[in-house]
């Protein structure tokens, strides 16, 4: 077969990448699931008006069967998130679910954007989501952030800074201040880290042909961000107050005061209104320290009205973060490292060819044990064999005795050490039971 | 939203179902690891020549670009197997890869069949595959066997059975007979199960015009199934011998010996041959009991010339678990059983609406000793909170003291014992520590 090159924005990882990419997965996992989060799995693919009715304008990729009639229109394309397909198995499913349900979902979605660093056509995200029937409590709104703030400084991953706002802060503001179109005012301002003040304040008075003095408390409200509830006092000395606004603020400083336990990176930052429409109260946005231009990789918010049934109303809150995103320049940079590129823990060596049963015998055992283990496949000499197992990062090289059934001889190849040992009873240490990554500088 | 129907062959599972799948999946993948194999996941699609030169006639999904030129061709298609994107893997990367590479792949494939029971348009496997330079030890040949057997008999699953065969037997016995289209003949023979002794006879006569004393000794030697190597004698009987059939031969013989420890229902069976071209040895294949009419569930071979290099041979050997076509039936019938219905091994009970904040303080701890808690979500009354926790099958309710530090009460509600406990030092039963999944008859 003629030499394949890779596809553009479809990236596929080594095998010592994959590994890594696992860790973080089952990491990631472990963490929803000490929550009360299970899993969902939806589908891949969704009815195309499922597609186009929910948020903005997406490279949708759309399924056709090779041997299907080339005049008919798709009808089915894959998913370019997991909220939306959340939303729909929560409205199809309802009567089969226990609410407030939560769900975490960590699966690949597709997009047809042109790809760029950070941004691929096939690509892995983690979401944990809570929807209710009726109301949702706002401790949810505390409880993804700590969730989210937790598992980041678990992670071998560099600094992580959450920013946390809250719409009705905003909307409310806005109202006070009689701006009619609150929405477009919020897209303005969540430009604010990419166009900076005056680009801002330009907008606003251009576009929404606001009054500069209006403009500009737009701006100065933007460019509160505390690290704790003081923004609420902030926010009360312009005077101003109604329902939202006042809301919003409560809400905030629930959120914020929730979190004031943990030492993280976590800011209240008035700045963010997130592009989606559907967001109705709090927001989440983040960045990695180095790595701002990437934006932001773990977002989210809270969406009143993204599901729903005729009867009743089904409020959720949800959290994102972009897997895929966060690894591809980390193994651009090969700043991840595992500590072996394999899951053996032991390779027991080939003696010779003649004592290959008894070499898969020990293997066995070993495994019956709960140690992952494998056998060299040849019979090399016991220096190629010693340095296959250095190159996999493999730390135990076993040199079994044709003829013991249980003591066999054990080189720990990376401190040299060579012992006796019995197989029956031998304890892989605790490093050395998992994969251990590290972040490199 | 109107009310949307399922999309027929693309299952999606309620989340207790996803819960056993996903603990099928984890059991899978600890299997893998403690045998070596370390994951990969190639990415979904694949250029479209590559999927139509591999296999057969497969329904494959193009893709297109909702935004792209309608006249434009599709140039890529989701994958329908794992095997194909790996053999394309490793040639593409094989200067980064150890050899004998040994990956595991748990993913979902796409074929645009005809949905039907087993047979799905969105579906997992777990693969597993070993490729090697040059020449793969025929100990692979037995390793990959004994990995299913080990699991099947871990999983609950109904009663399951491996058979074996190697197609150097069937070509080398049909070279003996002077039989030309040795291809042809092995596809008729495998045909065996479904049309009979007398439908293969005819096939062989009528299609590949064989003498009936010839057909007759192919069906002779497809009836030939022992649970240990004693088809080996049976053979020799026949007096043939040919370098092709004298290696089939030995291989089966060494993989059979190999796995006479296990206490598994596993056989040397004759009339195996599988479908696909590229297998050119050892072949499995599997049924469950019960569930025959759902084909092989578990299946692959040796392929020595599927994947290459311009230089060197690759030969390779795997094996796929057909994860979906398990699970679906079973999920129909409603026998699988999941203790719990959510990770949360704990719920704490809100105690009154002013508490909160210690009912979330008593569930942080927990977690921090790696305890799945979560907080109900309203001071409802205790009944009605444990009847939630029961409607979960959740075991353990946590009545805080919204005074106490860390002395709270704590109810089993399955035996109805309740005492109190420091949530500094109690322990979670190991038995409550997972999920357990049971089989149902």
């Amino acid at each position: 077969m003629a030499k394949r090159k890779k596809l553009s924005g479809f990236p596929e990882w080594l095998p010592e990448e994959k590994l890594i990419e696992q860790f973080f997965i089952d990491k990631i996992r472990s963490k929803f699931e000490l929550y009360g989060f299970g899993p969902l799995e939806p589908r891949s693919v969704e009815p195309l008006d499922v597609l186009l009715s929910k948020g903005d304008d997406k490279e949708i990729y759309l399924l056709n069967r090779l041997h299907s009639d080339p005049n008919k229109k798709a009808e089915f394309g894959l998913h370019f998130d997991m909220t939306v397909p959340y939303a729909r198995f929560v409205e199809q499913n309802r009567g089969q679910l226990i609410f407030p349900y939560k769900r975490y979902q960590i699966q690949k979605a597709w997009r047809g954007e042109r790809p760029q660093e950070g941004r691929y056509r096939e690509f892995y995200q983690a979401d944990i989501d809570v929807i209710a029937e009726h109301e949702l409590d706002i401790s949810y709104d505390a409880e993804l952030p700590r969730i989210i703030l937790e598992l980041f400084s678990e992670l071998p991953l560099p600094q992580f800074t959450l920013k946390i706002n809250n719409r009705k802060i905003l909307s409310g503001f806005y109202q006070s201040l009689g701006i009619k179109d609150t929405a477009a005012s919020l897209r303005i301002v969540d430009k604010l880290d990419k166009i900076g003040n005056d680009g801002v304040l330009k907008l606003l008075i251009d576009d929404l042909e606001l009054e500069a003095n209006i403009a500009n408390k737009c701006l100065e409200l933007a460019t509160i961000k505390t690290a704790d509830s003081s923004f609420y006092e902030k926010v009360k000395a312009f005077g101003f107050s109604n329902k939202l606004l006042d809301e919003g603020l409560e809400e905030l400083k629930y959120v914020m005061d929730s979190l004031a336990d943990l030492d993280a990176k976590v800011y209240a930052d008035l700045s963010i209104a997130r592009g989606l429409d559907y967001y109705t109260g709090t927001v989440f946005e983040s960045e990695m320290l180095g790595y701002e231009r990437l934006g932001s990789i773990c977002s989210g918010g809270r969406y009143d009205n993204l599901a729903s049934d005729n009867k009743i109303k089904l409020p959720g809150i949800g959290i994102s973060i972009g897997l895929t995103r966060i690894l591809g320049p980390l193994f651009n940079e090969k700043r991840l490292e595992a500590s072996r590129k394999t899951p053996t823990a032991v390779l027991v060596a080939l003696v010779d060819e003649a004592s290959k049963a008894q070499a898969h015998r020990v293997a066995n055992i070993l495994r019956k044990r709960n140690i992952p283990s494998e056998v060299y496949h040849k019979a090399q000499k016991f220096g190629k064999q010693i340095k296959a197992a250095e190159r996999k990062g493999i730390t135990y090289v076993c040199f079994y005795n044709p003829d013991s059934p249980d003591k066999h001889e054990l080189k720990n190849i990376k401190t040299g050490e060579q012992s006796s040992i019995d197989i029956n009873t031998w304890k892989l240490p605790e490093s050395e039971s998992g994969i251990q990554i590290s972040l490199k500088n």
